[in-house]
C-alpha cells in the first residue's frame, strides 16, 4: 500500500477537471482511497508527502508507434513522400523483434516520463512489443495493423494471444488504412468483428490525399466505406482524423467512436489540422495521441495538449475555442474509454491505480490560478514528479526506479546504429 | 573558473548550427576557452563533467512582459478584446514596483528553468524591474512602451539610466504599438532616436485589425508608416509580426531589422501564424520570443521552437519548410544580436558566458541522429541542465543555487492574492 497525501487530487469521476484537496491510497494494482485529507491507519510501504502537487489519471497515448524511437530526427524536415518512401520503409523492412524490443524499451522510459500511463500502439513484431511493455510494468493496448496481403487469421490469433496474455495488456482489431487494406481484407476484418463482437480501429483521414484517394476508389470517404462494411458496428474509431466531413463525424457520433487527435504530428507532417471544435459541437468522442516519434518527435503529453487547444484557436479565429478542461479530460479519461480501459478512466476506490504526480512547485506552475488549465498551458515534462502504473511507481523524481535507463539507451544506440549505419 | 568538459559544443560563431565535441572554460564573466578537449591547467573552481551533454550560446528571449507572471491561467479561453479589457487592464492599474519586483523573480526563474540566459522586456514600473534581474544575476534589455500621453522624455532619460546602469542591464527606444501611440509621440520619438543614432522596437502588426486600423488612420501598414517617420532609420525591429505585408517585409530587409516571431502567444489568442518562411525568403533577420507569460503562457523556448517550425509547416502545407536548425539559429545568435547583445551571440573565446547546457542522456533524446533536431522537435525543460549567464550559473540540476525559489513563489502568491482577490 502507498500513500499519496497533501496533494490537490483531480478524479475525473464525473466527466469535468474539477479538484479538491486530499489523498490517495493505493492497495496492490487498485486505488483503496481517494479523498479528502484522512488519518492514515499505518500499514503503508511508503507515505509520501507531495507537498500540494496535483494527482491526475495518468495520460493515455491513444495513438502511437512505440518501437518508431530509432527514427527520431533521422529525417526531419523532408516532404511526407520522400520521407515515408526513402526514409522510412527501407529501414523499417529491416526490423527484428530485438530490435522493436529494445526501441520500444526506450519508448516507455519516455511516456513514463510525461506521465503516460498506457499506449495505443500499432506496429511490427507484437510479441517482442507486449514483453517489453510487461517486463517494464507499462500499460500498453495493440491495436492491429492489417495491410493487403495479411491474412485475417492473424487478427484473429492475435485477438485471443494479446488479450488474454498479461493484465497489462489488450489487444483491438485494426487495418493499417483504406489505403493500404486492399479490397477483401475490410469484409473479412468485418465479419470477424461481427463474430467477436469487437470494435474497429484504423488510421483515418489522416490526409487530404488519403480521403480523396478512397472517394476515388470506393465513390465515398474512409469513414463512410467503413461504415458500409459494418466494421463500426460494435465501435471503435480512427487515429488522425484530420479530414473528417461532416457526415463522417455524424457517422462518429451516432456510433459512439472515437476520434484520436494527434495535433503534433499532424502539423510537423503538414498534414493539417483536426476539425476538434466541429467535432465536439457534434458529439464526437475525442482522445489524444502522440504518434510515432518518427513524425512528432517527442512523447510528450504535454506538448500535445498545448498544441490541440491552440491550433483549434488558430482554426476557429476564436481565442475562446477549445478550453483546455476539454482536452485535459480528452487525454485522461478519453482515452482509457477509447482503449477499453474502463478501469484506468478516473480516480475512485476500486479503479486500477494508473496516475501522475505533476508538480505545482515549479516557477512555470505559479501563481495556480487554475490546475488544469496551468497544466495544459503552462504544464511541461519538468512537472512531472511521479508516474504509477498498477499501483507501481515507475517514475520518480526524474529516475526510473524500475528500469535501467542507461543501459536502455545504449542498447536502443546499439541497435540503431546496426541497423542505419551498418545496413544490418 | 568552471570547466565544462565531457560535451558537445554548438557555437553558433560561423552562422550554423553546427557542433563538435570538446569543452568550454569561464573566466569570470567571460569564455577563456571553447574548443576540442583539452588538458586543464588546474585553477578552477569546478570542473564539471557533462557526460556528453549538449553546450549552446543561452536562448534569448527577444519578446516578454515577464512581470505578467500574476495573470498566468487567470483568465484562459477568452476572446481577445475581453480578455484584455474585462481582465489585464483593471489589474494592471493596480500594479506597483514591489508587485513587478515580485512577479518579475518568478519570470526569471521560469526562464532560466528552460535555458534562457537573456530577455528583452517591455513594461512598467522599469526600476523595480531592473533591479529583480540584477539582484538574481539574469541580462535583460528593456525596450520602452511609450503611449500616447507619455512624455518623450521619459525615454530620454530611460536611454541614459537603464544603459549605464549595470553590466546586465540595456535599454532600447519603443513604442508600445502604433494604435496607442497617438500622432504627436512617434514624430517626437524619431527625432530622439536620430539625435541617439539608436535603433527603435515596438509591437508591430500582431493582429490584423491592428493592421486595418493603421490603414484607416494613416493610409498605410504601421511598418510603412514608422519607417516614413525616419523611426527605423538607426534599425531595431518589431514584436509579432504576424500581419506583415511583402512590401512591409522589404523594408524590414532594406533596413536590417529583427522581426521576433511568438508563436505561442499568437496562436492562443487566435492572432494567426506569422510568415517566417516568405520572411527568411525575402532576407529578414529573426528572433524568438514568449510574450508574456498572460497570453502564452510558459515562458519556455523548447516550446516556441517546436511551435515555430510546425506552424510554418501547416502554413506553408510542406513538411520541409522551416528547417529546424534555422529557428535554433534565431533563438540564440538571432535574439542575441537584435537586442545589441553582441558578446552574447556565440560561443567564443572573449565572449561573455551565456551559456545553457543540454542534458541528451534522456529518454526523449535517444538515438541522437541531430543534436539540433533533436533539440526543437523532441527537447523540452526536463532536458535544461545547467543554465549560466555573465559566467555564473544560476540553473542547475532543477535547483538555482542562486535564488530563494520557495520564497520567490510565496511572494508572488500573496502579491496576486492582494492584487485579485482583495482588489488592492
Amino acid at each position: 500500500m502507498i500513500r499519496l497525501y497533501n496533494a490537490l487530487v483531480m478524479p475525473m469521476d464525473d466527466g469535468n477537471c474539477r479538484h479538491f484537496a486530499g489523498e490517495v491510497w493505493t492497495d496492490g494494482s487498485r486505488l483503496a482511497y481517494v479523498g479528502p485529507e484522512r488519518a492514515a491507519q499505518g500499514g503503508f510501504e511508503r507515505e509520501i508527502d507531495l507537498g500540494g502537487s496535483l494527482i491526475i489519471p495518468g495520460f493515455k497515448n491513444a495513438h502511437t508507434h512505440s518501437a518508431m524511437t530509432f527514427l527520431r530526427s533521422y529525417a526531419d524536415d523532408l516532404p511526407l513522400q520522400s520521407w515515408l518512401s526513402e526514409k522510412v520503409f527501407p529501414l523499417e523492412a529491416r526490423l527484428n523483434p530485438e530490435r522493436v524490443y529494445a526501441f520500444t524499451r526506450l519508448a516507455v522510459l519516455e511516456y513514463l516520463s510525461s506521465g503516460i500511463t498506457a499506449s495505443f500502439d500499432m506496429y511490427f513484431h507484437r510479441e517482442a512489443y507486449a514483453r517489453a511493455n510487461i517486463e517494464m510494468g507499462f500499460r500498453s493496448v495493440i491495436c492491429g495493423a492489417l495491410s493487403e496481403g495479411d491474412s485475417v487469421n492473424t487478427a484473429a490469433d492475435d485477438y485471443e494471444k494479446f488479450n488474454s496474455l498479461h493484465p497489462l495488456i489488450g489487444y483491438r482489431l485494426g487495418l493499417h488504412g483504406e489505403y493500404t487494406a486492399g479490397s477483401s481484407l475490410p469484409r473479412e476484418l468485418s465479419e470477424l468483428a461481427h463474430s467477436l463482437r469487437a470494435p474497429f480501429w484504423t488510421h483515418n483521414s489522416e490526409t487530404e490525399s488519403e480521403v480523396a484517394g478512397c472517394i476515388e476508389r470506393h465513390g465515398m470517404t474512409p469513414t463512410e466505406y467503413f461504415e458500409s462494411l459494418g466494421l463500426f458496428d460494435y465501435g471503435g474509431g480512427g487515429y488522425h482524423c484530420v479530414w473528417l466531413s461532416g457526415r463522417d463525424m455524424d457517422i462518429f457520433a451516432r456510433r459512439g467512436l472515437t476520434a484520436v487527435t494527434c495535433p503534433a504530428s499532424n502539423a510537423k507532417l503538414a498534414s493539417g489540422i483536426a476539425p476538434l471544435c466541429e467535432m465536439s459541437r457534434r458529439g464526437v468522442r475525442l482522445a489524444v495521441g502522440t504518434d510515432g516519434p518518427a513524425s512528432n518527435n517527442a512523447l510528450d503529453m504535454f506538448r500535445e495538449l498545448y498544441l490541440a487547444c491552440v491550433l483549434q484557436k488558430l482554426r476557429e479565429r476564436d481565442a475562446a475555442a477549445c478550453p483546455a478542461e476539454d482536452m485535459l479530460y480528452a487525454a485522461c479519461s478519453g482515452g482509457a474509454r477509447a482503449m477499453g480501459l474502463d478501469e484506468c478512466d478516473c480516480l475512485a476506490e476500486g479503479k486500477q491505480a494508473d496516475l501522475a504526480v505533476i508538480d505545482l512547485n515549479r516557477p512555470n506552475m505559479r501563481p495556480i490560478h487554475a490546475p488544469a488549465r496551468n497544466l495544459v498551458y503552462s504544464g511541461s515534462k519538468e512537472n512531472v514528479r511521479l508516474t504509477m502504473v498498477a499501483g507501481r511507481i515507475l517514475y520518480e523524481n526524474g529516475a526510473f526506479p524500475n528500469a535501467d535507463a542507461e543501459r536502455i539507451y545504449a542498447e536502443a544506440e546499439r541497435h540503431t546504429k546496426e541497423l542505419i549505419e551498418n545496413g544490418a
